[in-house]
Parts: C-alpha cells; structure tokens; sequence
C-alpha cells in the first residue's frame, strides 16, 4: 500500500513467511510447516467482526492478571520443540523476546538449550520464569526427573501436553541439535502391536495426572484437550488451566477445528479456570477471533517461529509486537477497550 | 457477442477495469485494490433474482428523491480521497460526470482539488451541490473549520464517516497531490498504546456527532455503520441518514459482508431515514440487488475510478450510464416499473 | 477407457465440445457459449441419484405421449437462432436429426431457413411437424402474421418466449444468414428509456397471451417462466403447457438455477399441464434428474448444436441418441421401466 | 518430515500412486482410475474426528470375527478385475499379501489366474481361501457353473455384485490377458432397446438371489446396496451380509457418496448381519471413519493395486499394513483400544 521502495517489508505476520523459508534448509520447513493446520487458519479467517465505532477508547490496553503472573498482552509463545534448528540462539531467542513484550514463553521438553539458560534469558528481559511444557516420559520417575530440573531453573507453571502421545515420524536431527534437558531414552517395546504395546504404553493415563498434580504447587495446566468431558476431568483432576489445541494438525489427521471446539469446552469449564487457546493463530485479528469465543490468552507457535528463524530474537519480538498491534486495532475498531470487553456480540 | 471488430469494448463496468489498470503507476492500483472487498462481490454476485416476464412496464424509471434531491438514479459517487491520483482532471471530472448523469457526488475530505472548483464543476453539470464526506480532525475546532470550507463552497449535504478512526498505513502520495483543502496535519500522540492514546484518541465519539448534528441545518449522515444498535442511536443523534458499509474491506479485516448487514439495519430503521448502501457495487444488477434488501441508493466507487483512470469525465459518466442502464434491464426483467416495486420478493 | 486407439471418440455428448469449437468462427463460439449457464449444469450435476438394482426391468422404454404427439423419448430440440450460423444445413439438419430419432424439435422465430423447408424436413423424416417458437414481434398484426407463417408451414404447437423482451446485443450476423421468415424490423422508440420505452414497449404482456390463445387451437405453451404464480396465469390463460427455462443464463444476469426453481412450478401446476423443462441438460443423467424434479419433458440446446456444428444432421441425431441411452441407463440403474416410475424417490 | 536423504519414500498409501502410474501403461492406468469417486474420497476426509487423550489402552488391537473367519484387521482386498494387467504376479500377489496380513481378499469373478492358484496362495500365507465375488452370468446355469468352480477350488464366501448389471464401456484387454475363469460369453440381444432388452436382460433380479441363496450353505453377500429397503429385503432373502458400495463411482455418474448412504443401511441392518464398506478408503483414518459410521469392515481396491502395481505382493502387503497402522494410531488417538469401541462419538 505504499509507493516508497524503502517503506519497512515486515508489516505483517505473514510477511515473515517466505523469509523463513528462505532461510531454512528445506527439511527443516518442511518439519515446520508439517501438519493439517490449514482448516484451522481458514476456520479462523472466516469469523467476521462488527465494528462498533463512536465509541470512547482512550486509555484502553490488553493487559491481564493470568494465572497470577501480570502479563502486558494475552499473546504466549507455544512450546516449539528444538528452536536450534531455526536460529543458532534458539529457546534462548524466544525467552528473551517474550519477556522484552510483555508476554510469556512455554518451554517445551524438547528445547534444544539447556533450561538455565533460557530461564536466565527471561528473566534478563524482566520477566517472570517460563512456563514448562511437560511430555510424558514414558514412567513416573523419570518424568519426575524432568519435571524437578525445570522447576529447579526456575520454571513458573507446568502444561502437560496430552495430545501427542505416539512418538512422531522422527526429524533425523544434525548432529549438534538435540533435547539436552532429557535423559537418553529407551526404544518403545516391541511385541505386539506397535501402537498399543509400544507407544501407547508409554503414554500418560488419568491416573498419571492425578499423581502428577500432587508432584508441584505450582499452576498446573493440560494441553491438548478439546472435548468437554475431558475438561471437565483435567478440573476434577486439580488442574489450573486448559489449553484447548489440536496440536497445530500434527498428531490426528482431522482433528476438530479448534476454534470449532473452543465454545463447547468454555461453556462447561464456565470460568473455573482460565481456557487457553492454540492453533492456527496468523495474525492480531485471530487473537481477538479466539478471545471472542471464550478463550483468556492464546499461544503462537509457527508465526514467533518465522521471525526466529527471520531475525532470532528480534523477529520474535516484533512478531509479537505486531499481533498486539493487531489485536489493539481490533479491538479499537470493535470497540472494546479491555480484553473483557471482548465476547461473543463482535462476532457477525 | 459480437462478430464485428469495430464493436464498442466497453459494454460493461468490468470492462474498465484493465483499462484502467494499465494506465495507473502500479503502486497507485494497488493502493486502489487494498482490501478484502472480494467477500463483497461474490455476496453480491450470489444474489439471485426471479424474473417476472409479461407485466406491463411502459413509462417505467428510476428517479427518486432523497434528502430533498432530485435524482435521475440511485447511484452515487462514493467518497474516494486523492482523485488526481488517478487522472489529471481529479475530482472536478467526477463532479461533472455525476452532474451530467443526474446523479450525486460525495466529495471527500481528502479531495485532491479545492471545494470550490469541485462544486462549481457539479454546478456546470446542472447539479445541486455535491455532498460532503467529513472524516473528524481529531477536535472540534478544527473539524469545524473543515465543514465550514465545504459548506461555504455549495455542498449540500454532510456525512460523517465513522469506520475508519485510524489513520491507515500513509500512501507516499507523489509530490503534486495533496488533501489541499485540510489544514497541515498534527501528528497523534506516541505516549502509551499507539492505538488507544494515538489513533483512537483523535477519532469521533457519540457525543461528537451530536455536537456535530448541532453545526449545521443541512442533511447529516452517517457513514460505516453496520449494527442496528448504532443505526438506532445515529437516528436518535438526529442523523438525516445512513450509509451501510464497511469501506470496501479496507479497514477492519474480516469485517462483516455489508449486504449481510444491510436487512438488519434497514428493518430497525423502518423507514425513518434513508439507509444507503456501499461496498462491492460492480453493476447495475447489484445496484439492485441491493435496493431489494431495503437500500434507497448505493454508492460506487472503485468502478468509477476505473472510469475516471481510462477516460477521465467521460469514463465517468459511462460507468455511472452502464449502471444505470443495468438497473433498468434488471427492473424490465422482473417486473419492476419504478425504483418502489422493488422488494424482497424479487430475491429466489 | 480403452487401450485401442482405434476406439470411437464420441462417447458422450461432452465430446462433441471441443470438435463443434474447433469448427467454429470464434466470435460464433461466443455467441453460443455466451450466458450465465454453468450454475444450472453445477445444479444439475450436484444432484445424486439413488441405485435400485434387482429389479425386473425387461421391456422398458422412454416412450411418452406429449400434447398428443407420440414421442420415443422425451428429449426435444430447444429453439436456437440462425442455426445455419453453424452449419450449412442448419435447422433443416436439426429437424431431419430430430424426426429421425423419433423425437420433436422447436423452430425458432429467428430460423435462418425458410419454414417450409424445415417442416419437410421433419416430415420426410418420418415425424409430425415441429413446434414454433414464437418471438413477440412489437405488435399484434405483425405477430399473427408470423403465426400464421408458421402454421402454414405446418407446425403443430406454439411456444410463446416470454423471458427475453428486451433485444439483446446484436450479433453481427455474416451476409448470408438472417431471420428469413421474420418481417423486416422497426427500430424501437428511443424517446424516454431505452428500456423502459424502447424495448419493453415492444414487448408482450399478459393480455396478449390471452389474445394470442384466441388465434389458434393448436397447443400453446410458455417458454421461460419461473415463478409459480406465473404459471397459474398462464394455465388460466388457457395454455397447455408452460417450460421452465432461464434461457441458458442469457438474459438476466444471476437468475435462479432453473432446476431449483422447478419443483415450486410443478407442484402448482399439479398436473393440469406438462411441465417442460430447459437449462443445463449435458447428458442422459441431467435428463433423468428434471424428470425427478416433476419435468414431463426436456429441451436440449447447445449440446444439439455442438452435433450440428461437428456433424450436421449425423451429429445431432448423435447427440440425442447418446441423451437417450444415457438416460435409459440412468433408468435401468435406478430400477425405473418407463419414466412414469422416474420420482423424486430416486434423489439422494 | 526428515532430513535424511535415506528415509524409506512409502510412508503412506497415497505414496504409492505416483509409483503404481508410473510403471503402468496410460490406458491401464485411465482404467484403474476411471470413475467418479472423488466425492467419496472427499466425504471421508471430511470427516472430523474427537481426540481423546489420556485413556488405558494397552493390549489394544484390531482384530475380529467376521462370518467366522478370525481376521486380524478388518481391511479386506476389494474384488478388482484382471490384475495380471498390475503386474504379472497378478491375483496370486495379492492373494498372497492378504493372506500374510492376516486378512482376506474378494476374488473377482473376472480374475486373470486360475481360482486354484489364487486359493493355493492365499492357503500358502496361512490364511483361509479367499471369498469369491460373483458376477451374474445372464442365466442361472452358467451363473451356477462359475459359483462351482470357484467353490470347489476353496473360496470360502460369496459377494454377489448388484450394482454393476450394464456390461460396462470394453477395455481392449491384452492377447494374454482373460478372464480365464468364465465360460465364452454370448453376444447382448440387439433388438428392440439396447439397455432394457440387452444388458438388462441379462441382470440379476430379486428372484435370482433367492435362488443363488439355495445354491451354497456358505455365506453369501451382496455387494452395491445402498438404499436401506434393498439391504432389507437382501436380509429377508437370506443374506448374511450387505457391502454398501458404489463401485467406486464407475457405474451411475452422480450416484450417492457412499459414506452419506451407510448410516440409513446400518441403521435399518441393525446388526442382524454385518455391514461392510467399499469405496473411496485411501488411509486407516478412513477406515476409522466408515467403522464409525457402522461399518463391521472395509473394502480397498485402487489403494492395494497401487501397491500391487509398484512392488507385487509386498507392495500390496505394505499397502495393507500402513493402513492397518494408521487405524491403530487413530484408534489410539481417539482412546478406542478395540473396535467395538470406535462409535459415531468419535466424529466430531
């Protein structure tokens, strides 16, 4: 929309695509890029909004009390796994980025950094500890293990993902990139049937969650859930939060929507806990789209990875920066000067 | 449809399109095309009518009154900023084409000509006075001034456009095109939320418009409305009329298809005041389209400036004849004399 | 489907397509293929029928008696212009083809052939005279005049076309082709609207449907109504028959879809009077699925003029006769003897 | 989603089409691919499914009992006709694959081999002789012949096709290729209607079911119903199973989406015989999605001779068991460890 060669590239999200792309060895965008994601973007793109102008906005903000850690905006960095494949500074990078906005990271159990430093790197932004992504690690003990050396470098809440329990299709990894934080593994048993026998013997049960809510004080949340029932067990079970997700269309071919899925399992959590949001985010709009339909914040997994792989933390945090723009802007021309202004009546 | 190679190319709005295309720098089309109008279009194009052959239609026509204004036809020139962007002749060409035709112009506040030449080209034409498209100047004082320079030179009617309270992303307009009958520009405030404390903090509230209402006995619309709430409260606020639109998907992404929007407004309106309709007009079929969803008029603009980009006045004056003409042959076939048999029972 | 390349082309009408365009003047190509028509063959395709295998089917057949004629199939030839545009054989080639299937085909009003010529064609092909579409012609005395022509001639029932008054765009028809049996025109009036006192006032309206149903005892059907309500006038005026058409999309712009609109006429008409059906018919399959919907009998236009333009009266004769067994396949695979078992029951 | 230039291509069934068209000649392959499944393909994918993580699932699997034959999954090999045009190992491979899979496979009546050497191979991999699909042979004695010979070299189960009655568009089969099974056929009666005193007189009716029941105490299926009143009255003819099926789109142009058509029959079936599914399967999802719909098992046709095509029996024994993983892993995903427990609960 400007006729000036030198007016900035980087005006959207979607702008950092290609130079990830660009950037990446193709095997690694093609992992990236992996899954069925696309229903979930279309799902997203399709839910019209009515702007409400005339209305008096001064000194509206995006600000949020969650989980009680004070956030600037409602917008979390999704646990990526192994952040060294897109930018040498990896987890570090996108620590440093989410606590610089405001905002707050996920670390997954399978960072590619050791957790000392990406802890250190938020809190050097003036942020609170991450939050830990927690994968099952097959038994008790040794997820245990590797639950106390997150908290030990100072993690702040814990968010079981639930969804993924069939190890994936393996990423051969270059040789210095790995999972550091884990101990070495021990192949899935054999006899049987692969999936039920190996697997799936390695996954976790709703007993596991139940021991797992008694292992830490700290907030405890499950991902991965979209059916109201299950939900309404993750509560029963002691847990502090929902992230309601498909996993980005990387684990069951055609999945729900998750958006689809949302107003179901915030109609039954009815407030008792905060609902988080994943999957398939693009833009400040999206956010609003997903608060709209009754989520608290939401978590961005791809597009914080575009601007890592773009410009490490620099493209993190201007992503970050510019779906809060979005959102802002949204919620401007909605009309709504508070995220709980946000519901249901902005949707056509 | 023709074999002959001498035919006429021009036998549709569509057709201007490339022409015009063609002759604009491309960072001018492209800042012409912005925006997520397609939705618009295709709501419009699927739209079916039902013929209604073998009544009596001798002496049939589309004039209307509106606002006091006699006109020869429904359609309008929607506000478009910066004409001379698109031809040398600028707004004054517009004026005349809409002049000649029997139509309406509405002048912008971004008009790249002063008023007074605007006015006393419409003037040429044999026209009333255009009508004038305030856009709010961030206070009153100086938004009074504005109204006062359109006012002083013969527009006849004022609409406030409401849908657009943040300044979009600036077209690096060239050198000799300017908003010249603006005063220079303040720039918004940086303190805080760019958007809540910048933008929003200069764009007009409800009780603007009601202070606005009291600066003027000419007719007062408002224009981007799209809920009824805010149709009911415009009315209230005194308001002469309403222009339905989303301007043409250019400010909130995803925004609500306008003819969607359209039915709802009209029936709590109820014929108090006129309810217009803009946004995705590309032929006389739309036009009315939209009537038989309870529009009294529709505003063009895109495919007038495909007209003014190819063929200056001339350009013009066709597009808005080949509309016209188009609405005529749409009446013919299902059965509608005059512009008040249209209805929803013309809809499949 | 077949490894020999020694293996017949035409297996369906389709094929007939790219033949009849490789023959043909571009410019005639358009004018054929000019309309808003693919909607109706969507409409038609998207419709799914029912498999009732086992059944006893031996002896079927798709004879049907229609306004008193006998008929081996209820496929007939709409009434296309100036068919020698196509062929030099032009309708006396569509009329032989017809006959010779045992079927029945309608004489345009704009036939580029001499009545006489046509009806002998028909007739030494074994059939009855064809049916004679009827163009309003301005005025009464002209249009008796023209009747009486054809009746002359032979014709053995009238199809009045009410759904394009207005004179479309002109074709500039080559030097040796013209309306042969028509008058020579008046220019219509240009005082006032084009539309609305030019071509509408040429055009019939509901009392000259009731004064042309005094002019003659043979059949009288209307061609090209929509609307339920106007059926019920028309069956009021005393015809025996009415044909849903939307002249193939060419007259207005985003009409319905002529299958949809089907249903609603015959349940109104109820069986006092056939109902014929027009729009969108590319196989035997489309032709089942109308007679699903309550049509007594089809009319084929453009898929007979591919035949025509390929093959001449070989390649219409094709044409049908691929329609036909289509049909008795669709048939036999939906377990219906004779189209009197053809019904709604066999839509999905 | 590796990196590694060594990862086995074949990770999925649809890998293997580009393979399976590449070793094939063109009109084999338009062939295989004639038809008109699209629409089934689409509808499965189409399906959603509810992922429900955290449940036991150890010793899960996928087996079950199936008119009295043990199978450990219930992927069953569609009946294709003439295989020796795949690949020279022809039926014998899949035979063989099959039966290696601990599965079964649907012999075609038009097999290019021998039924002994078919019903050798499949006894060689361990597995029980195969089923027999019968195609009626125009009379009972010649049908009876063929029911013998298959019988009597071991098939264990009959599937009389019923949806296939019209002899359908000659493949040019190579010199060394037959179907070497059938007794010389006679020519189609030519007089009076090709399609209802040719081809249909040579159909099955009702009345030929009830006598093939008498004819075989092993069970005996019907494969193309897809109209619940048709499954019932199969039922009432003795029947011990229906096969919801439509031929993979290759007989009625438009017919009905077969995943649409299987709920009414399982619904009117209800559980009195099993309800097989054929049509459109091209991943284990799929599976998943036609048992949640009511299906005891499935039939694949292109899918296994893709595989059959690219790499013989162990293509097609690689086909059968990628789909038999992706079943379990979407069986594991949606926490149903056996197949009683897979339900119209888990589609969303």
């Amino acid at each position: 929309m400007s006729l000036s060669p030198a007016a900035p590239a980087m005006q959207s999200v979607r702008d950092y695509l290609p130079l990830a792309k660009a950037r990446l060895d193709p095997g690694i965008w093609r992992y990236l890029a992996d899954g069925d994601g696309a229903g979930d973007e279309q799902a997203l793109a399709d839910i019209r909004l009515m702007p409400r102008p005339l209305r008096k906005l001064r000194g509206g903000h995006t600000r949020l009390t969650l989980l009680g850690q004070e956030l600037a905006h409602p917008i979390l960095l999704a646990p990526v796994a192994y952040q060294r494949l897109f930018h040498p500074d990896g987890e570090v990078a996108s620590a440093m980025a989410a606590s610089a906005q405001g905002g707050q990271m996920l670390v997954s159990s399978l960072a590619s950094q050791p957790f000392d430093d990406i802890v250190r790197a938020a809190s050097a932004g003036g942020g609170t500890g991450p939050w830990f992504q927690l994968y099952w690690q097959g038994d008790r003990a040794r997820t245990l293990r590797l639950l106390q050396r997150a908290l030990a470098a100072g993690c702040t809440a814990v968010v079981l993902t639930v969804d993924a329990p069939i190890k994936q299709a393996t990423l051969q990894l270059p040789d210095h990139i790995s999972a550091v934080n884990l101990e070495p593994g021990e192949p899935p048993a054999t006899s049987g049937s692969a999936v039920f026998d190996g697997w799936m013997a390695q996954a976790p049960a709703w007993d596991d969650l139940a021991w797992l809510r008694g292992q830490t004080a700290l907030p405890l949340l499950v991902k991965g859930l979209l059916h109201p029932d299950d939900a309404e067990r993750a509560i029963a079970a002691g847990c502090d939060g929902i992230v309601v997700s498909n996993h980005g269309g990387r684990v069951l071919q055609c999945g729900p929507i998750s958006i689809h899925a949302l107003p179901a399992v915030v109609e039954r959590v009815d407030g008792r806990v905060p609902v988080l949001f994943d999957s398939g985010i693009r833009n400040g709009r999206d956010v609003f789209a997903a608060l709209a339909f009754g989520a608290t914040a939401v978590l961005v997994g791809r597009p914080a990875i575009w601007g890592l792989a773009a410009n490490g933390a620099m493209g993190v945090a201007h992503v970050v920066r510019l779906l809060r723009d979005e959102l802002e802007m949204t919620m401007a021309l909605t009309g709504c000067a508070r995220l709980a202004d946000i519901s249901r009546l902005s949707v056509c």
